[in-house]
């Protein structure tokens, strides 16, 4: 088997990559970074686990989930994906108080009409 | 040094807790469950390398945001934390569309006022 073939993690842990390789499917080899990305967070061997114990149909995202979380916190490692659910929180309590302000805009505007 | 004074994960690993462990402040032996938890999915030594990374003001944030992703990636081995970003990203198209609704019904009123 030449090493072209070879999947990005047995690349990276230079090791043969045969048929059955669970990592295979989710990294090839023209995205060694995506690789490197989990290797560096979750560990090859913690990866290979969480993804045999959930059905193949399961795997492709959740290998992308573990990419995303993983890429997270290579960027932010101090709040990983943790920072990503913050901001996303404050955005919806900014959006739902514009909304009850805007309601309460509406509200008056109909006591107005009825004066 | 006794039993009872080791933390969680030098409990979890069977070795001796020392002074300078980096784990122990922020995984006590009162909650074996947190440890247990980021090891099965990060694995204690990429854990201990992503604090040892860190200055110190800022590893007991990490080692809770590292807690929360690893809760989440044990109850939904699929999605992890990635699952609750998408959730709240929906929670926002939401909010943002009953705003732009509401926010026509607005100017609807306020059009019917001029006339």
């Amino acid at each position: 088997m030449s090493h072209s073939t070879r999947c990005a993690a047995c690349k990276s842990l230079r090791r043969r990559c045969t048929k059955d390789c669970v990592l295979a499917p989710y990294f090839p080899p023209t995205n060694p970074q995506r690789f490197a990305c989990v290797h560096k967070i979750f560990g090859a061997s913690n990866i290979t686990k969480m993804l045999e114990q959930l059905p193949l149909h399961l795997r492709a995202v959740a290998a992308d989930c573990m990419s995303f979380e993983a890429s997270s916190r290579v960027e932010d490692p101090v709040y990983g994906s943790v920072g990503i659910i913050s901001q996303l929180q404050e955005q919806i309590i900014e959006a739902q108080s514009e909304l009850v302000k805007t309601k309460s805009e509406i509200a008056f505007h109909n006591a107005q009409q009825q004066l």
